[in-house]
């Protein structure tokens, strides 16, 4: 029953394409390597999108989150990078990334991506880091 | 004493038609079966809707709930029927349903899905999930 | 020094009514009877309004509250009614009740109805229930 | 890859049984049927026990609370019941059931069973309800 | 389907009197009249016992609770009431009754009153208060 | 070292008057008197400001809110007093007061009042009350 | 209506004297002066005994606290005072006084006291102190 | 390995330049001098902006943030200040800083300052002091 | 400046080993792989411990910590596993190692080993989930 | 009124020598440097002592934790460091310093150290972090 990681995003057909609605996804168990030092980096993953044709598959975005485990990657380009990623995959008509990656240095850091019509996504609390505190 | 199930969702008349005003219910309890894997899902469901003529009568929505129980559901198809159902039963003049899915693969999901003049509705902060309160 | 419910609602004179500012009340005992078994409901009643010539005392207004203990009241009757004769007592410039209503048959109820200017009042969060899992 | 519920209790082998040390299992996802009113119940099951010569196995465990989906149980009776079974799959030397169940009627109820050298386990924090406030 | 406070409490035979195990049960409910101003005072009660050969039968220490709704009830001596006849309705082998009042001239109340062999209820956290700021 | 309550209201110069920006005060140790009854009142009260020439300094306003130790105030008329004071000190390009007071009779009270281009403050979550449960 | 600070204590006869249980009562509102610098200190008191023959009166007990609002009081000294005067009122089988004070200087203080049989108190959780909540 | 206290602020190339996202760092351990007492004084910064060319590099960051501590700062003046320098450093597109310190002589102090197109900031929730955890 | 997994743990001399005190050290970045599905598992490891002669060093644990990165890794085994190592690497007086499981299949997992003298180690409360904080 | 560090600790005479009682005193605001790096390092520092003939003077105790700010300090000496300067101040009965250090690498710690009749400490909840998700 090994599975294993994958760069791929199957997808599923929007059973309700007619209609302008926001799923949202959240994966508290992303992690990469730092590109300086090689050391394993942190974060909460939020997706949030209006699907248009099609939808993220979830079994094969935990496939695809995993497949970062052992990449080295900056904050900021890797929460472009999965934004540009799920974009292609489904091509919705909005979507939202939101990381909060843990503390280093005493500091924490938080990245929101946005494309298409996001002023459709509704406001919703920002993430809480998995180091809270700061967060609130 | 026994109920049943039902699919049915008895109504009773608004006692203020005259005024736009916000009714919220919120049902912790939903469970249905994943179509997937056959095994047991969970989520809680909240509706929040301004009526027309009619209102949703609680005890029948609770039953109306309850009839999911053995079905097999995808979170992105059930939180649209049941908007398309309560629509239907009361032809409200906006109405949102949002369901938060508990963690499966370690990743929670959530659906917002909107019918008619939804900006009336307020803001109100996003449902907290099932999952959470466990450890504490 | 005994005292008894009244539906009386004494009020003074508003001490600033040059300037629209807000007022809020909360009351987290309301109770009354539901009108189908006779048993006991509860709720929190919160009140928020821009006051005009007049503003409504507050010891009054726990002995109108306290006057709905023995009567049947629905859920969305009941606030209406609230709404109804706090704006005949004061005549507000605008006027929000919201009403959440304790856990029954596992779903709970919140119901918001809104008089007059309403969009002058300050978005503020959502009430917590006194079952507050749900409503976070 | 479909399964079903199963009242089986899969073990496997304890990797230490020269040691005591306590291992906690939350469900928070336990339902079945009022056996009064047939209507849906819901509770966060938590194991809590020291493993002589076998250890409960997780994916097992999940089929064995689901078998209770379609079961007529009384809150005292099924929390002893779990005990029982779980008791004779793995002979523990010590072990504790804690049920927290839904609010019904407003009224919130936890059962606390134990077997063994229940002493032996560690005091933690009681667990909180799915409606939590009156739990804290 | 009308139903009334009763000061009777029905009871039903311990599914399991061959083991000392806890039973906690919360109404967050409770409300009496002040007996020196007659105004409405209410309070969360918690049940902890160990059943002997009867256990309280729900719904019916719904309608015992309810049944102080219109009387006169002195904080200490209410509390100590209803351990008084909760014991003589099931004989625990221990009990302890917890109510925690809400806030009057800005001070809280919390009265504990215990029976029988009440080292054998383990400990919990106390209680929240409604008004909960001060308890925590 | 001994200091008095003082209902001046020290200032220094805005450091940075070419830039609109926002200044929180918070001050949860107001108290002055009830005016009818003679007892201790208390409250949160929060200054939220956009500076124009002067700001408030901080060791002369808590001096300034020591001086209504002794003061009959009623709550929604103090508010305001506050605001004027405050803007005569200062003349601010925007001012929001708000203050929070304890329960009396099992009401809380919240009062916001504004001044000038209050838009221009950012929006933030309301204050918690000293009992919080109802304002979350 | 007016009332005045009184340092007496009023009490009454204990309902239950037979029986040793626990009474709770929290005083948010407690306020002073520094006897250094004569400026407000503010803190919650928390009382929990075990009543011998008589109780504290509430009313009494809130204006006995209120005639501390013009002493100077040093933190660790008027605890013990608290104390001392109210085991003289009600000779307490026995009695715990607990203080947290406001930040001074960047740091909380607390102080808990104990007379008598203290260990029959059973254990709760420590209070919170005033301050947390302003920001929250 | 020993490093220092820098107020250089070194950059890196925006991945992303051809889109507005939104990157968020907190610092949680700022800290400087008082300039009239000389004693320490503590604060969370938090910087959230709209990178154009170029980014913050957070260990640059964080030696910078680590050259106030020997600096005596104003609470108003330093938060203007950070804005600036960061500004200079990094020319962004929008930016905010939000910096909440400690409480001092009983009062919270929060500044919040922008500069540029700092609506296309989203909103998110205002920080939350380090004074609340202590207790808790 | 790049690091490596080490499953060595340097140590330093206990700065006092005359006395009893305790060490709790915190990771909330475990990670392994599930040996049955070859997919990643996380955990928060809580180590307390009386250190003996000598004391962990956090740069070096770290290292440690990460060397599970690419192993698979029964719960109950992984965390016995790891109170052997660091007891062979410090000879403890007493140690504990609290383990939490992210959920799997809606269930939770803690494991809690002890080793020596634990009695030695003061109570404290149970570690939280990761999973908990993510809709919050 | 400049004010400078000093490694002094002021004392003042106990107010009630004849009793054992509890003072707590919590400082959020400890600051020191890392003796490896040169980095600052920041603590919440815990104070809970039984008093014998002298108490700790807050004024004095705030400038002793400041004479802390230029040194480096490794974690477990600092902290015991606190405790032997502290109980050569005061020659308590009992005494015992909690220190809770931000997160460094993603790990936290604490050190626990106590002195004399440590027993005679109420049992409180142990400190939460300035990164709190861990410690809860």
């Amino acid at each position: 029953m090994s599975t294993k990681p994958s760069a791929e995003l199957p997808t599923f057909d929007n059973p309700n394409p007619e209609r302008d609605y926001e799923i949202e996804i959240i994966n508290p168990e992303f992690t990469c390597l730092c590109p300086v030092t090689g050391q394993p980096d942190f974060a909460i993953m939020r997706i949030r999108y209006i699907a248009d044709q099609s939808c993220l598959e979830l079994k094969g975005l935990k496939l695809y989150f995993w497949s970062f485990r052992d990449q080295g990657c900056f904050h900021e380009a890797v929460t472009n990078t999965v934004l540009d990623q799920l974009v292609a995959a489904v091509s919705p008509r909005a979507m939202e990334i939101e990381a909060v990656f843990n503390i280093r240095g005493g500091i924490s850091t938080r990245v929101i991506v946005r494309h298409g019509a996001s002023d459709k996504l509704g406001r919703v609390a920002g993430l809480k880091s998995l180091n809270p505190a700061v967060f609130a």
